[in-house]
């Protein structure tokens, strides 16, 4: 077999990070479960008129044939997802007669996208989707609820950096817009658009571009640009909005709803996972009708939004029902893969071994075998050494990988056998039987670590 | 969005399905990391001409292109792995340098191919991989040790049928072939390949195809029949191929590896899980070199072998070394899917939660989550009431979905809160403490249950 590299945007981890990033998978999946949402998977490919129906990402997808398709019964109509949102809408309607709702589900998978890879972004990452759907009605508490759920999952992962959710509202935007005498369709939209760019270019130049290219009035501009400079972490921002003098009714909706959002996870935040209303996020995306949700990584703001979603209102619809749905999705990829290889996070063990059964002759290897069951039978992982070399090299081959403990079983005086088990770190070395030792918790599984010594090159 | 149907090929379930499936997943993993084995993922795609190295699965293959491919710039040469044994071959040239060996690693990921559907046979499943990969010498022990991993694993798969795990050895079936005077290359692949039709031929028929297209004599076409007709679930087949009169050095070496296997896994077989020598196993690639693996389910003999592999002498090689292997694959959807569909396994309940909060009015939503909030703290899964209905309506709501209790939040006469729990399959109701009240432990998380109620048109 030839010499292979690495395939740019396909990032491949060594199995020290991908613990981590499994660590990361498994306490958004026991989050989500905690707060009752079912973990559903859907399959990697969609018809391609499902697909491009976003037209805004069609040149993304990838499209799959058979090598030696022999006729063109529809696989030439197949792409791969670039996303867990338009297979999750089509998993209700195809199932929609046999869930129940509101339905909350997690979802945990690859999608895949042809854009061109850099830092943060890939052609192949995983992401981890939660949604609550409703057949006709979906109340907005349940916004408040899985922005809640979003919070208490990332502040579960206490090994990454802070996160900061930025909270906003489309009927607040467009209440407000309307309240200005902005024409709603393509005049809101270009708005909207113009005033996106805001973490690019300097605010009076943004006001230069809505006056010449949405054709508002200066002091128009001037106000939709106040607007957008809002922040606060509470529910402060509303006397900000209303002494900005602009009344709507649907501007109203949006105010109570932000707030209410802001207020309800008050009790959740801390130093490292923030929920602040942030007036300039809009989305780009058309379909979503109220809530907006982006997040930034606390010293990765390069990232972009690394965790976004909001509300839509037709999520999907069939010719019975509408189901409107709320969710926010987390590109696990995303924020593993840039950490790895800038922070150098890793697992202090390249094995889930705790224990290496090391052996006095190739003849041992049964009596190993034993005490490798007796260990695993309480679950303790372990491994039997994989050849009778001198101890001190069973032992640095223990060290080499991070494995804690080495347990020795020789023959005593009596015919019996005497067992010893080592912690390498410490040097300690103490009696102890198969059927009844344990190591402290903390010992049994790989932890993750910051370490310098994982090189940079070991993530593509 | 218009009605949509399931494609062919690509099993979705319904999420209490979902839940059998990912409780197989999480036993293996368990059981790999107790064992020590690492985890890692590759990515879905691989270089054509790698995936093109078997020759015979080439017509499989899917083949990747993206919707507006601006150039020819590599994409055109990509397609959806088949398996995760040629990822994993090209995984440990790439990282040699930073692997240690012999190195055990488990991986479960959805694999691609194209062929035609049928009961157990996918386009999209998901299977599960143990190898274990040493540089240049890897011993025998390691295939006795990943067998015994695997039977580990399905013994404690407990809620599926039983497993006969049928192991042989190449190296005893081409020194028993060398020992007859059977040509060495084509003429002990057509052989091997006629012996193979043995489970759909009778043995005199294939008797004669063995003289008329492979050119061996009828006395030999007869030890080859012989041969390939024992079955031992102990060493008892050493003595029964030895009374056929063949002697060669590799058969004596097939036969003491194969005894030894067999007589390694005597203490764990159950009458769930059993290992059998069966010399009819030969596998058709061409790369096994040693040990050979089979599996049957117990019930479901018309899949074939779901749970297949072996040794390969050369899994990998690059300019300084040859990285010699033996593993098991599991094909996980194989398994599952079927069983789904005709026995109606399936989860006790549709969502995590073990208990539904139930709210008096809507104002009383905070109460309710402070409630969940605590449960949540202690491990219980719960989740809120979506609405205020008549407690009635909210205990239907919750029996539906499985949910074993609700939770009972009033104000009492003194200002205070009183809490109940309602056992709903019991209908006892008691006073209970957020903070200590917790469910015993097998009402925690969903349980497997076999239910007639489950309609088999709920997996494709």
């Amino acid at each position: 077999m030839a010499k292979t590299t690495p395939l740019s945007g396909f990032p491949e981890l060594l199995p020290e990070q991908r613990f981590v990033e499994q660590q990361v998978i498994d306490t958004l999946r026991a989050t989500f479960e905690l707060h009752g949402f079912a973990g559903i998977e859907t399959r990697a490919v969609e018809p391609l008129d499902q697909l491009l129906r976003k037209g805004d990402t069609s040149k993304e997808v990838y499209l799959l044939r058979r090598l030696h398709e022999e006729s063109a019964e529809g696989h030439a109509g197949l792409g791969l997802h670039f996303d867990l949102t338009v297979p999750f809408a089509r998993y209700v309607l195809e199932n929609a007669g046999r869930l129940d709702f509101p339905f909350r589900r997690y979802q945990i998978q690859k999608v895949w996208r042809g854009e061109r890879p850099q830092e943060g972004r890939f052609r192949e990452f995983a992401q981890a989707d939660i949604d609550i759907i409703g057949r006709d009605v979906l109340p907005f508490h349940h916004d408040v609820e899985v922005t809640r759920v979003m919070v208490d999952a990332l502040s579960r992962l206490d090994f990454l950096p802070g996160f900061r959710l930025q909270v906003n509202n489309r009927k607040l935007i467009q209440g407000f817009y309307a309240g200005l005498g902005i024409a709603e369709g393509d005049q809101v939209d270009e708005v909207m658009r113009l005033v996106d760019k805001l973490d690019k270019l300097p605010a009076d130049k943004v006001g230069d571009l809505l006056v010449a290219d949405a054709g508002i009035d200066r002091a128009t501009a001037d106000r939709v640009l106040a607007l957008a400079t809002i922040r606060a972490s509470d529910a402060s921002f509303v006397d900000v909005v209303r002494g900005l003098g602009v009344g709507h009714p649907l501007l109203d909706e949006g105010l109570a709803e932000l707030a209410e959002l802001v207020e309800s996870c008050a009790g959740l935040v801390t130093d490292r996972v923030r929920v602040e209303a942030d007036l300039s996020i809009a989305r780009g995306l058309d379909y979503y009708t109220g809530t907006v949700f982006e997040t930034r990584l606390d010293g990765y703001e390069s990232l972009g939004s690394i965790c976004s979603g909001g509300r839509y209102d037709a999520l999907a619809s069939d010719v019975r029902s509408t189901y409107p749905g709320v969710g926010i999705s987390l590109g696990v990829s995303r924020v593993v893969v840039p950490l790895l290889a800038r922070t150098g996070l890793t697992a202090d063990r390249k094995v889930p071994s705790a224990v290496l059964v090391a052996l006095v002759d190739d003849a041992s290897r049964a009596t190993g075998d034993a005490v490798a069951t007796a260990l695993r039978a309480r679950g303790i992982p372990c491994e039997v050494a994989a050849s009778a070399q001198k101890f001190g090299k069973q032992i640095r081959n223990a060290e080499r990988r991070g494995i804690p403990y080495v347990w020795f079983t020789r023959a005593d005086d009596d015919g019996g056998q005497r067992h010893q088990v080592k912690d390498i770190r410490s040097g300690d070395q103490v009696d102890a039987d198969p059927a009844t030792w344990t190591p402290p918790t903390e010992d049994l599984r790989p932890q993750v670590v910051s370490s310098s010594t994982t090189s940079k090159e070991s993530t593509q």
